[in-house]
């Protein structure tokens, strides 16, 4: 018995939909058949627009943040930022909720990652020189770690304030670390035993 | 202070997919950004598979199913189906899933939607005429009615079964609903009164 099913196109399309992070089979065929019917010109705008997104937008050359073309990004061409402090994060993702928080106005540093031996990351596969060079070049004082509180998180902080902290720059340097705590809003009754510790060794005189 | 935040490329491609259904803005974003980083050709390969099937998938002048080009599609091809018996959808999607149960044999035909006053899609809005029209051409004996056990679905069976009955044919043409019942694995504690109902009203003689 022959096979029937949807032209090749639509297969191809699910196929592809399918591969998107979080889309399962279900969701890749409702999506495919959903484009197909949509209004107007919406799935050839949708087309263009990966193709654009893809075209136009790099990682800026200096903080690794997403940039449109090659003049860096929104925040390395921002004159009113603080430039006197950097705030180091694994992924450019991970700066936008900084942002959002609206208690930092200095620059940022994305790794591009974390030391992870098991993923075969090391300190070579991090954009660590480029880091170093922004140190020496400009006015720095203070850098911040902002990287995760998970095992890889504490091995990639652990090693850049060992590397940062033996730049020879002739003027000091201050390496700090993101608070460890109880999240907002937690009880105590929820909280693990490791942020528990964290919380009550990181305590702070009122 | 000025917003800092993704460049317009990448708001642009969020935009798009928040758009499609089941995607919330955190996905969107997620999605987004895994396409930018998406090794190889795959983002631009994912945004010509949306073209091409937008521009290469129409609906079958016949039954309504997808169909790539003009040729009609794979099940109005077939030459070892069944040509006396129509299948009647409310949507090309539903042909696959009876398709699957490799119970029918014949051909489909999609109505394209369902008789619903509240969206103001009248039988004049359904692909009612072209039903007739392969009726009174072909050597059809039975219409299978298989849309939804809803009350627009029962509207539209309703409405159906008097408009075919009235074709003046000069053969005998049987007009048939799908059972409605328990569904399989479902207990009896779990079924709502009008499935019971429906059940205790379709019994059938072993």
């Amino acid at each position: 018995m022959r096979r029937v099913g949807y032209p090749a196109e639509i297969v191809d399309l699910i196929s592809h939909l399918k591969r998107l992070p979080g889309i399962g089979p279900k969701s890749a065929e409702r999506i495919a058949i959903w484009l197909l019917r949509a209004k107007g010109e919406f799935a050839f705008e949708f087309s263009g627009a990966i193709r654009s997104a893809k075209e136009q937008v790099a990682f800026c050359r200096f903080c690794g943040f997403f940039a449109s073309g090659q003049d860096g990004c929104d925040f390395c061409n921002d004159p009113d930022r603080n430039t006197e402090c950097i705030c180091v994060v694994e992924q450019p993702t991970d700066m936008l909720p900084i942002e959002r928080t609206g208690a930092f106005r200095g620059h940022y540093h994305s790794l591009g990652g974390k030391i992870s031996p098991l993923d075969n990351i090391g300190p070579d596969e991090l954009r660590i020189d480029s880091l170093v060079q922004r140190i020496k070049n400009g006015e720095v004082n203070e850098i911040i770690l902002a990287v995760g509180s998970d095992v890889e998180g504490e091995a990639t902080a652990s090693f850049l304030a060992d590397h940062l902290k033996r730049i020879d720059l002739g003027r000091p340097l201050a390496i700090t670390r993101i608070a460890q705590g109880m999240p907002a809003g937690g009880g105590l009754e929820s909280a693990d035993e490791l942020t528990l510790f964290r919380a009550l060794d990181g305590r702070r005189s009122l």
